[in-house]
């Protein structure tokens, strides 16, 4: 595994870095991102620098430019100190930088940065620190100190809130007042163009010398979006400087503001923020980081290499500062770490991000999911434009009442000239079997009837009505057929019957049919409510006559399922030198779409993925030839790729597979590709990282509504723990070359282990002896 | 005169730079702008810069982004060039830099930038070459040669257009289709958001290598608003690299293009420009510099020192540059060369710049005061917004029927912490007057009979109209005031009678009557057609009574006359340390505006303008009492103020002081501040520079109705030569130590010189021996 940062054999809670490299300088602002799920800020430098992605966003903030789709926008920055030593603007292209050391505490989302700069004779010491905090959303703390052993120095800094920031130039923000409170809090208003969602920022400086607080008023200036405070010191030798900069960030959709007192009651709340130091409020988030989150979701790995175990601590570290806590809003496939895919939700959140919440933190998977139940409106609108019926969800989701956000048209065909269609949000239609696929396997896990009741069994219903709608019958074949598709595969548009299209279809159809007669039976009122709301009696029929005829493509003599109808009688090529893990989409150096679409190769997982979530419905024989056929013929080119086939290498015992696609996938954006995470993360990697480890080598997997443990431990581990919750327990998973134990926190639960079914009681523990496998 | 670009004593058309300073940048940008009137561009450099202002603006495309005024938005930048050498993307700020020079040709607007990159042991020679067509006003030609003596380089560019751009982050363009043409010409189309103006942006490549054409197709990627081509080439030891990039522009409200075909057309205009190389545009361009401009107005200072020479070219340079050739337009306060005052038009076009158009392209003087008849519809909507009749021009203007642009709210008062109002939009009302003193001159040096009867002779009387209804009856005294004002002092808002503003507004009111009498004696139709549009015969009547009771301010005992009613009442400080040239408003370091406007303080020439604009009105005493009592007052902290001291001070006979103002006033833009033309030129300051050349040093004024022509050449200088035109016919001057002579081409002309009243018959000259003036 090769990362682009550094890690700490003693601390794998740390990743760092020495020496600042402008062409990777954009990975390390979406690396080192900060977050508490509200609000996040990409670890762009106080100063400015050329070609920074200095990006701020607050989750569910969208707003819709006029001739885009929404997207959440990029907020003024808080971030901003202009530093003027003896006249001369503080730059790390100036001058000399020694000892360049940024570093980011993955524990408590502490970002540092020091460096001595060398300028005109003189040696100067910067230290910067600063943190989102957990245990106020609102807030942002940072500091900067200064010191030189050796000279005197006049120190000027111009610091405030700077509204000067876009989305890549477009700006989706109004400028409201400007205003200063007391003489020193700085206050900036902003609203949207089109969702009118309000914003205010607030900011306040305190400058110490010598531990001192300066009683002096900040010189006041301001510009377009602008309002900055000023301070002009004059520092002695040997005397240390410091300034804390308190900063917030409201907006009108907040839950816990009422946007008529904001502007006044944030600078109250700023106030008695500003009562507690930096040390005093870090310690505060850090509290929450460590009760909210790492308490649990241990996951723990013994190897030599610290690098697996930063991997998945980053991973959990980016999952807790990305995730929003609020219903209306759900993980975008970036987070809130850039401007890539414009803060939307894909199905990355179902497939790849909620088996981590369900098995840790299932209320927060709960209110992902809340967050669809609320994007039913949306999902109806798409289904009626379209001239389907029930939940069709959207490719790419934003606000839930949005519908359908994603773009139509994308850049010019390099050979016609004209501009090209975006085909995935009008055909890749497989996210509302997603979306089921979540809703079952969260109710499995956690056996939350309420939201069942409330919402899981009727978003299950729904999107049934929608696949139904969707089926085309085939006369000649006597059967139902879904064309025109995109899969999991987006190299190939415009295909027919995708396999894990049709075969999630047809599941989803089952699952309603469950449903139906479960409610009916169990949950009479529940069922006359969703009769009368979605037609269940005549929809029920209609379902009983086409689920057994949906087309399943089926292996052929070679055990291969094909892709779709077309795949495989198209062109073979070779694709191992587009499999490089470090080169981004270079196939289409050499091809273009359309050349693509006419040979047999898979951006990411399609069958395999099925094969992979379905695990119960082929036999190892058709698992183990469809790897055989599918993987020499995939490229890779999507994060949603590596992980699956880890954990598929790992269901067939193909361990040294398994690991080499395990080290791929940590490095999508660990890696040291300087343009891979530029625009953000890949948040469904994070995720990914989890399941690699957790369900592919800590082998939990929910089978047939059954929680599954049969562990594959990596030939370099020593061992692995990790807890999840089951029902409501808490389990603590340990496992080593040749044992499992599992402890249960909690009433008794039942798991399945290599074909045998054990039952632990309340609060106990069980070891059990792993089989000796042979790869195959 | 110190500048802060070097100059060429051998060549008056060079200003230049041999260093890169990030602190003056931004000033280089705004110094070496590139424009032919229709578009413009600052003098960013191809690569991009830290804190660079790339700006490029096509005259009159104003857009209102929500919240805000109108403005003109910043277009897509067709300057970029990325190289990559050896993988290595150049940067000023990374390797060294040798040999760095960069200039600009003021003759015929070319700028050229060379300098060698020493990087990874290799030296790499670039030249960048540039500029923007006067023969086609919607090309832009650029061209880069890079060569290295003793290395093969890798060469990879990104060159393209890129609509990443904004006017401080605030987006007016809507994206619009991006397109390929024959693999090789790139389009971008965008609109306005609120103004719905579509732009279409070209650019096409030539690469060579030693004088050869590349065949290889571009690849052409794409991104937001981008669309590049990019090229791979391999340069041995000795070759010579060149690109030549063809770029251009287009809008809807071109008059000469069809808005539905101009995708195509565009494209079809291009190829035929490719046709001709970069020498060959080139020729073409100065040939019209040549014929258009230079040949119209020639300015020649016979002095030791160059500068004097530099700074009218740079002048004259920079208002070709600035000035629309479009009715519907007017020139900007800082013209097209940055963001500054959002491209609006301030009186500082009629007071400042029409001089020089009136005396030396008459026609283009026409279609300015034309532009004030377009806006007649929104002077009119100001005049009854505000309860007021007739037309009262607004303070900015933008396009003619917007009326009032100025902004209404600026930044919080740093004293109470809430936003201040923007007085100048409502209560800065001369510019009324001063739209009729620049139509009464232009109608005096050109008997444009066709303007005056069709536009002039309506404005005046609108106006007239306007200032009347303004007029407040003040019944003790039994005498109209006009209260509640901002003269051009805008030290000093919400004063009464200002005595430039009632001393104009008299004077409209005397020029309507006149204008009445003259119509309806003269021009019976027209009056009959004025009489039903503005209801003459009534307002006349209302003029009569009320125009020999405004009230005019009186010079006191000391024979000063009060700048208003409060003025010399207030508090008297001593202001010289706040003169200083450099330093921008640094009265309000010390002082808030409410305590400013408790002192006598101005901040630019007020009565003093007054005095100048209208000398016949008083006596040598009473100006010289006012020049001693005022201009110690005056911080000059605009550049309306100095070229006005310069003239007045040549009309005093002050001549060490009028040589002083001159030089400060020079310096305004070409000076040393870095701050100062930082957002944009001072356009009035360009036309100061001639207008103290020409007016006060040649002594070019009209007198009523008269040409005056009275010499005061600076000690420093041997001689001055300058054309203007009047009544039609060209007069060729000819200034030195004791002798002036004038040279009519065209029918004769009468002026008058010290007292005495000359007639020049048709083509011929005229010699007068100059009076010897002591200075008083």
């Amino acid at each position: 595994m090769k990362f682009c940062v550094d890690t700490d054999n003693k601390n794998s809670w740390y990743i760092g870095t020495n020496n600042f490299d402008a062409e990777m300088a954009n990975k390390m602002e979406t690396l080192m991102f900060q977050g508490n799920g509200y609000f996040g800020i990409r670890a762009t430098s106080e100063e400015r620098q050329l070609n920074e992605r200095r990006n701020m966003f607050v989750s569910g903030t969208f707003d819709e430019f006029p001739s885009e789709v929404t997207e959440l926008p990029n907020l003024p920055d808080l971030l901003n100190m202009e530093f003027k030593i003896d006249g001369e603007t503080l730059s790390l292209a100036k001058g000399q930088i020694k000892g360049y050391h940024k570093y980011l505490n993955l524990k408590n989302g502490e970002l540092v940065r020091k460096f001595s700069w060398l300028i005109n004779g003189k040696r100067v010491d910067f230290k910067y620190s600063r943190f989102i905090s957990m245990s106020d959303k609102h807030l942002l703390v940072s500091k900067v100190e200064i010191a030189s052993d050796q000279d005197n120095l006049n120190i000027q800094v111009r610091s405030g809130i700077d509204g000067q920031q876009s989305n890549s130039e477009t700006q989706h923000l109004m400028e409201g007042d400007k205003r200063l409170y007391e003489d020193k809090y700085l206050q900036l208003m902003e609203e949207t163009q089109q969702s009118h969602i309000k914003f205010v920022f607030n900011a306040r400086h305190n400058v110490y010398i010598d531990e001192v607080l300066l009683s002096e008023k900040p010189f006041i200036n301001m510009g377009r979006r602008q309002i900055f405070a000023n301070y002009d010191i004059h520092l002695n030798q040997g005397q240390h400087f410091s300034m804390t900069k308190y900063a917030s960030v409201y907006t009108s959709i907040d839950r816990d503001v009422d946007q008529k007192t904001m502007a006044e009651k944030s600078v109250s709340r700023l106030k008695q923020n500003c009562a507690f130091n930096y040390d005093e409020q870090l310690r505060k988030s850090t509290k929450v980081w460590e009760k909210d989150i790492w308490q649990k979701n241990t996951v723990k790995i013994s190897a030599k290499d610290i690098r697996p175990q930063v991997a998945i601590n980053f991973a959990r570290y980016q999952l807790a500062a990305n995730t929003p806590r609020d219903t209306r809003m759900n993980i975008g496939a970036k987070g809130i770490t850039g401007e890539g895919y414009k803060g939307h939700t894909f199905w990355d959140t179902e497939v790849f991000m909620l088996p981590y919440y369900i098995f840790t933190m299932p209320n927060v998977a709960h209110d992902l999911l809340r967050y669809r139940y609320h994007g039913l409106a949306g999902a109806h609108k798409k289904a009626q434009f379209n001239n389907y019926r029930g939940a069709q969800f959207p490719w790419e989701a934003a606000w839930p009442d949005d519908g359908e956000s994603a773009p139509l048209w994308g850049s010019a065909d390099i050979v016609t000239g004209e501009p090209m269609k975006i085909w995935s949000g009008f055909i890749e239609q497989h996210v509302t079997s997603d979306v089921v696929i979540a809703i079952m396997d969260y109710i499995n896990a956690t056996n939350d009837q309420n939201f069942a009741q409330k919402m899981g069994y009727e978003m299950i219903l729904d999107a049934a009505i929608f696949w139904s709608s969707r089926l085309e019958y085939n006369r000649n074949q006597d059967r139902y057929e879904i064309n025109d598709v995109i899969g999991p595969d987006e190299y190939k548009e415009h295909v027919d019957n995708n396999a894990y299209t049709n075969y999630t279809a047809r599941w989803c159809l089952q699952k309603a049919i469950k449903v139906y007669n479960l409610i009916k039976t169990d949950y009479p009122n529940l069922y006359e409510k969703l009769d009368t709301k979605l037609d269940l009696t005549k929809n029920y029929a209609d379902w009983l006559v086409k689920v057994n005829k949906i087309y399943l493509p089926q292996p052929n003599a070679d055990g291969v399922i094909p892709e779709n109808d077309q795949y495989l009688d198209k062109k073979i090529i070779d694709v191992s030198r587009y499999q490089v893990n470090n080169q981004l989409s270079s196939i289409f150096k050499d091809y273009n779409l359309s050349q693509i679409n006419e040979m047999q190769i898979t951006k990411q997982a399609d069958v395999l993925l099925l094969i992979y979530l379905f695990g119960d419905l082929f036999s190892d024989e058709v698992k183990q030839s469809n790897w055989d056929y599918y993987e020499p013929k995939t490229t890779h080119d999507s994060s949603l790729s590596l992980s699956t086939h880890s954990i598929l290498a790992s269901d067939l015992n193909l361990d040294d597979s398994a690991y080499k696609f395990y080290e791929r996938a940590c490095e999508t954006d660990l890696g040291i590709h300087a343009g891979k995470a530029a625009q953000g993360l890949h948040m469904a990697a994070c995720g990914g990282v989890w399941n690699m480890t957790v369900e592919g080598f800590g082998g939990v997997r929910i089978e047939n509504g059954k929680l599954k443990i049969e562990p594959h431990l990596p030939l370099a581990w020593d061992g692995l723990e990790y807890q999840i919750t089951w029902h409501g327990s808490a389990l603590k998973v340990k496992i080593n070359n040749d044992k499992l134990a599992v402890e249960v926190i909690g009433k008794g639960i039942n798991f399945i282990s290599f074909g045998e079914e054990y039952q632990i009681p309340a609060n106990s523990e069980i070891e059990i002896t792993l089989p000796v496998i042979a790869e195959v």
